[in-house]
This record gives structure tokens, sequence and C-alpha cells, in this order.
């Protein structure tokens, strides 16, 4: 079994690159427009260092042995809504070009692809659901969107085998900040930890949705695992999330780490990441994918904890 | 003001044509595949045979005068699933390029976009709804939903002033049966008063949602004359239609043209096409499109009667 991860230098991609070697994979190619800062040394991994959109670059990595695709790579929201071209080519021609490749091959690969709830937008129920229709308010979101639908049809027609997941905002990343505009939802856990101030660009009444980096890992591994039958003829799936306000999350901060770290959260708004981030759907409806048996946080304490815990070997100030 | 309309050698370009010269068109440069069987005369009118998505057509027929462009050019919905590779050029790539070249002319021209009701599919309510979430089950209705992503964000970028429009099935289209897997529709009335039999490839019993030429032509010019500020951040309207199953529409043209007209349509289940059919909305709500006064049909038995006054020079069998 030889398994492809886009993106593979990520902070997802290495973590998903960790469950699948802890697992009884032959080869594992991690490919990047990135180069890995600290990277994985098991004999079965191979880093591919490259542009997607690239001229033969996917045609390289993937051949009639590469039983499963995660595809995870993407330019990240902000980005995408500062460089138009970039979003379009990296998020939507990359895309395509690696399922026509797949297709090419003829072999119907396992086709793993994160998509966000930023697909959602405009007016929203109170609770968004599996049959809410899709109003992405950002280039980004109408990218991942026109992915989910190309991954779709090609699954359909039998060129891949697809599972696509609307991924929660995932906190607590580590490592910096990046032009995601979610990038606060890590930065204003991270950064106090680290006694570091932290900016919180939106409002504390602002409410997300949120993975954990274990439970979204376990999910991506869990959807490849599941059986086509269970998906049927509906490859997209919300997976599960928690529903907390920013203001919840700085007294989860504060009930683990305390108030003095708690206090290094500051709010400015950006009047402009705030209405974004407000026209993302702040709960969803899990039960589809808590039926497929998707794996889900408690709370949001525990999150934070789960941070806590693996980095633990770093002074944190509290 | 120059008018651009791709499709323009089509039924639909053509009754577009026709209105835009009723009114005060500086120009009008209709650019098609297929030359056209009857070419308007008018010397407003320049015709371009060539394929859309060919280099250079599309960069040659927009210019920083063409103040409109009524995008109707498609691969129809049976050809687009029976060649996965042409509907993917001309339905999404040649669409975005479209968007490309009026994009790099910089003065964001009104782009009406023709979409269909094939977007919707999956397991829907009885009345599909605006909010109502996009599952299409073809390749054609994939296309034209990645299109609709496509003008919706070139739209809120100020690229183009978008209108995107979900055409009914238009019954009843004079002239030959085509590609689409709805050709029945318009199939089963235009051949019986033409005294051919007609094949109907669906269940009496199967809802369909309609519109007649008349209408979608008007609705055509509606979209286009809406100021940008009626349609807020939502640029797809679902056009008014009538909800009519195809036992109904025998019994309309029975009533219009006689029992011995209305025998000759012949049911002949084609269990691939019937199950297409059936995947596709028979009722949508039809209330934004209305506040909007977009122009609506008032019945079947009204539809049938105007196909036959169109058409009156041609000896009826009846």
């Amino acid at each position: 079994m030889h398994v492809l991860i886009t993106g593979g230098a990520g902070f997802l991609g290495r973590r998903l690159a960790e469950a699948w070697l802890a697992r009884d994979v032959g080869a594992l190619t991690l490919v990047d427009v990135n180069a890995p800062s600290q990277p994985l040394t098991d004999r079965r991994v191979r880093y591919v260092t490259a542009d997607l959109a690239a001229d033969g670059v996917l045609e390289s990595v993937i051949d009639r042995d590469t039983t499963a695709v995660f595809h995870l790579a993407a330019v990240v929201s902000g980005q995408a809504e500062a460089d138009f071209d970039l979003g379009m080519r990296v998020n939507v021609d990359a895309t395509r070009r690696l399922l026509e490749v797949c297709r090419a091959r003829g072999h119907a690969p396992r086709f793993v692809f994160t998509s966000s709830v930023a697909v959602y937008g405009g007016a929203l129920p109170e609770v968004v659901r599996d049959d809410t229709a899709l109003a992405p308010q950002t280039s980004y979101g109408v990218e991942k969107a026109i992915g989910e639908m190309l991954v779709s049809d090609y699954s359909r027609r039998g060129f891949v085998d697809g599972r696509i997941l609307r991924l929660p905002t995932v906190s607590v990343r580590p490592g910096r900040p990046n032009a995601a505009l979610s990038s606060f939802a890590s930065g204003i856990i991270r950064e106090p930890l680290n006694g570091e101030d932290a900016i919180c660009p939106v409002g504390p009444d602002v409410r997300v949705w949120l993975t954990s980096p274990d439970t979204v890992t376990a999910g991506l591994v869990h959807a490849h695992d599941l059986p086509a039958a269970a998906l049927g003829d509906e490859r997209r799936i919300n997976l599960p999330g928690l529903s907390v306000t920013v203001g919840e999350m700085a007294a989860s901060l504060a009930r683990v780490a305390g108030d003095d770290v708690a206090s290094r959260v500051q709010f400015q708004i950006d009047p402009r990441v705030d209405r974004i981030v407000r026209a993302w759907p702040g709960r969803l409806d899990n039960s589809r994918a808590l039926g497929l048996r998707f794996p889900a946080d408690s709370d949001f304490d525990a999150i934070v904890r789960q941070h806590v815990d693996r980095n633990r070997s770093k002074a944190f100030t509290t």
C-alpha cells in the first residue's frame, strides 16, 4: 500500500504521515511546495518538494501502486483572497490535475479531499445541515466548493473513490501564525501559552466551529478506511466539531492555564476579518459524521490540554 | 451598447438576438461553434463561427464596448454525460476563459449566465427552495454548478456584473431533437403536432419544471436589465417555471390539438434517462424571481398554443 499526501510538509500532513507510519504502509510520498522543517526519517517516507501545479509533478508521484491520495495542499483563505490567480491555480487547477492523473492511472484510488466550512456563507440557519446550500463569500470557499464538485463527479464516474471532508477550523495548530483568516483561532491559545501576547481580530461573541489536531488526524484516517458503500452517492461529510465562541475559548485558556495567561489575549477587531469569519457557520449538524463513527472532541478545555501536553517540553510561563 | 451572445446560432440565442434587435442595441455579436441555419440579416449583427474554447476566439469578440455578455453556449446534458472531457472543456474551461477575458478588459460588463435545474439532485424536498443544497447527479449539472460558483466570485470581486439564471427545461423548442436528456419535453409536443410519433423515455408520472420560449427569452432580457442592487450578494436566481407531469403535458396537447394528435405520444421508458430526469426537481419555490418581476407562464395549455401560433405557417395534421 502506497499513500500520497499533498501538503505533506505542513502541520496536518506531518501528523497524518505519523499516523500512517504507525500502520502497515509500504511507502509514503509527501509532496509539498515547501521543504519540511523537521523531516520524518522513516525509510518508507519520500519527500518531493515541488509546486503541485507545475508540469509533470503529479504525474511523477502517482502510479498504480498509489492506493490512497490525501489532498491537503491548498492556498489558505487569506492568501487566496489576496491573490485570486494563485488560489485558482492551486486550489482548483492542481486539484483537477491530481484527479486527472488518478483517472489516467485507471485504478480509482481512495481520494480524501479536505474541504472547509468556508464553503458556507450568506444567510445561514442557526445550525447548518448537510442539505444547507453553499454560498461561499470568499474565493477560498468558492475554490473548495469547486473542488468538492469535481471530486464528487470523478467519484460518481468511478475515476476515484472520493471522500470529501469539510474540516472545522483546526485549533490549536502548533508553529507560527499563517495567512488563513482563521489563524487567530490557534494564535489566541498558542501565543499566550508561549508567554506572548495574541491579537484577536474578531469579537469575543463570534462563534467558531473547531476541531483538534488529534481528532482531525484520526478523522482523515477514518475517512480513508470507510467502505464506499457507507457513503452512498453523497461523498461530502461535515466533520464533527465543537461550537464555541471566542470568549469561551479565552475562558478555557484561563481555566487550563490561569488568568494571567488568558489576559494576554487582546481584542483588536479587524472589520474585514471579523465580517468574513462571522459569515462562516458557527454550528453544524454532526449527525451524519457521528453515524459514520467519525471521532469528535469533547470540549474546548480538553483541546487546550491536548496542546499543552503535546508541547510539554517547551517552557510555559504560567 | 454592444451585446455578445455565446451559443448565438442556437434556438435560444436567435430568440434573444431578435429581442435585442427590437431594442436600442448598437451591435450584436453571435458566437457559436455551429453556423446559423437561417442567419439574421440585420446590419447590426455579426456572426462568429468558432469554438469558444479555442485560443483567441473569446479575446476577439469582447472589447471595452461590450456592455453585456449572454453566455448560453454549452454542451448539453446527454452529450456531457457521454463525453466527460468535452463537457469540461466547454462548460467549465470556456466559461472561465470568457470570465477571464471580461476581467482583463476591466469594465465589469453585465454577464448573464444560463445555468440549469440540473444543478439539483439527490434527496430533494417536495419544493426546492433557493437555499436547497446542490447535489448534481450528472457531469452537466456539476459543470453548471462550477460555472455558477465562478460567476458568483467574479461578481463579488467586481470582475463582471453577473446574473445567474437557473433555467427550467424549455418547452416547446422548435427544430429537431437534441442530445439534452430533457429533449423529450419538447419532442412529445412538437413531433405529434408535425404529424410524427414521439417516443417519451420517462414515465407519465414524472414531474418536470418547464418554461416557454417566450417567457425564458423575456427572462434573459429582464435579468440583464435588473440593477445589481436588486440582487444583493446572491447572483443565482431560479427562474419561474411550471410544474407539470409528463401525463399532464400529453393532456394539454389533447385539449389544444385533439386526441388523435396526443395519441402519437408513445411511452417507451429508458431506465437511464428516466432515473436522471426523476433526480431533477419537479417544483421550485418561485418567490424570489417573482419578487424580482421575472415573467412567468400561466399554464401548459398556453405553452402548447404559443408553439402552435409561432409555427402556424407549417401544416399541422390535426
